[in-house]
């Protein structure tokens, strides 16, 4: 399979990179792209380095599968030419994310979305996902009616640059000089901040109102209410999530850890007695999402409730493994498919 | 009014003492008081220098307030003892909180809960003062009958050590050191762990159950259900909240900025346009609790649903300035008063 890569060297690109090599996908032969200003890196794969070239529309000839992951714009502007040029895409962008005929897909969730041979397939936001892999096993046994999470997220969610700012403002404040946020519209070292996104009329910015829409989607479900509170913490790159869930039936914090522990892409780290429950340091790096401080909601008194709090690092299985997992599921020869379904 | 402060040389104290001096508290003689440990520091105050003596029985002779800042075992070893020699303590530590017949007090919140002259008065929880700073406003107009809460707790919290260690650890790791904890049980740099006090059978933790308990108490509401979650993250001194009201009456965002904005300690940040809320920076060093972030529940449509965030500073408000306030409030001479009780 002929692959390419949109925003080699962002972040989350840079991460699908290496998914991509120690998870032995297939591929023949792999292009890496990004803006102008970041072209002319060189990237390395399985041993060899790789020129990074600038973007244009003739890139894409004989590519058969696309990983975009250079923000919503360059997915609007390329996606559909790609999706023309005959190859799949799969997007980590929200552009597409919400469009009806787009499938929204997580695959330990949804895997059967995939089905349509659509021609371009929408990764869900990070915080979406890391939510998802806690709550989707619970929903399917006793079908969640309302969602309340209040995120820790961490900085690599607003990409590389936004890392090393954490760290150069970090050493600064260490060192007692000025911290002046660049690339975050706020101080990230030693504090937090509501996520850096737009507010609409409801009071909600657009990561939360992502958080509420995708998880309707991915669950298929319209009756799910989300209450999302964002927030980015200094953090490199896990995001934590403080969830509550209610339930239609009762769910005991018991058969909840037996659900979670059964799940795929799931780890329980839920040890009362060491205090050791899911932390970013623990997630970063890895596959799976922690899920713990499993007990019952002690606001409310009919077994209903459920809290639970949960960390998954943000590039991989909230981002770039998502895609590469994505891609796997992917039915062959789907760019076969796809080139039918585009025109 | 002769002063002790017990605990001088802890975050609290020092933050006490500064207190005292920046709102000019009436006072003829102060005395500071340590752990062996600590003894022997000299603390400036009103310029001149204050020897820190070992606690002992006998320190307390002719003493008519004393501020109690050394952990809830030398609260109990001590705090008696110092009501039988006439003087009021007012104790910043979980001992004595929920007794029956100790006010737990929030001036702003109910100051009423003085009047009855006790000889010890309880300095609340960190977390809940902030919380109910932002709660207790909206709970008289709307009556809360539940509330989900997730903390974003600073490090303040455990002591001047953790500070410290907050600040070493990250050194540590932005150099590529190895990075060990010592005072917190987890690794605090650029991490966040759920909070460090046990947990009890039905999951919650010590602080978790403080704020339900405590919430419960100050605002004299037996009906209301608390679901806190309590996780400490990589900041300083100032604590956040991400906070869920469920009213008996609806109350509008609009209503609610209204009420906070006259609250007195309170001040609204709520800034959609310019993504500007409570920070922790902004509410470190200052006497306000932040709060903003005020909109509709979307999971809930029937509009008594409020979601909210709060900051305030853990060794100011959240500890020294809500005791100091006490003492402010309690009626003079209290501790002629108080006197006869305790006997």
């Amino acid at each position: 399979m002929n692959v390419a890569i949109v925003g080699a060297t962002g972040a989350v690109g840079i991460e699908a990179l290496r998914i991509l090599e120690q998870r032995r996908f297939p591929i023949d032969e792999l292009r890496l792209f990004a803006s102008p200003r970041s072209a002319g890196t060189r990237l390395s794969f399985r041993g060899r380095g790789l020129d990074v070239a600038p973007l244009s529309p003739a890139c894409f000839d004989g590519i058969d599968l696309a990983f975009f992951a250079a923000g919503a714009a360059v997915s609007r502007d390329y996606g559909p030419l790609v999706i023309r040029a005959g190859a799949v895409v799969i997007d980590n962008s929200s552009a597409f994310r919400m469009a009806p005929d787009v499938p929204l897909v997580v695959p330990e969730i949804n895997p059967d979305a995939l089905r349509r041979g659509a021609p371009l397939i929408a990764n869900p936001n990070c915080s979406t996902i890391i939510l998802l892999m806690a709550v989707a096993p619970l929903h399917r046994v006793a079908r969640v009616r309302r969602v309340v999470v209040s995120t820790y997220q961490a900085v690599s969610g607003a990409g590389r640059q936004a890392m090393r700012e954490l760290e150069d403002q970090s050493r600064a404040a260490l060192d007692g000089r000025p911290v002046e946020p660049r690339v975050l519209p706020h101080v990230c070292a030693f504090n937090l901040f509501s996520h850096n996104s737009d507010i609409g009329a409801d009071g909600a910015n657009v990561e939360e109102r992502k958080m509420a829409e995708e998880t309707r989607k991915i669950l298929a479900d319209d009756g799910i209410g989300v209450a999302a509170t964002c927030i980015r913490v200094p953090v490199m790159r896990a995001h934590s999530e403080s969830i509550l869930l209610e339930f239609e039936r009762p769910l005991s914090p018991e058969q909840a850890r037996e659900i979670l522990s059964a799940a795929p892409g799931v780890r329980v780290v839920d040890d009362r007695a060491a205090n050791r429950f899911p932390m970013p340091i623990e997630a970063a790096g890895g596959d799976e999402v922690l899920v713990g401080r499993l007990r019952s909601d002690p606001s409310r008194g009919d077994g209903r409730g459920l809290l639970l709090f949960a960390c998954g690092d943000q590039l991989r299985k909230g981002a770039a493994l998502n895609a590469v997992q994505v891609a796997e599921h992917l039915p062959l020869p789907g760019p076969r498919i796809s080139k039918a379904v585009a025109q």
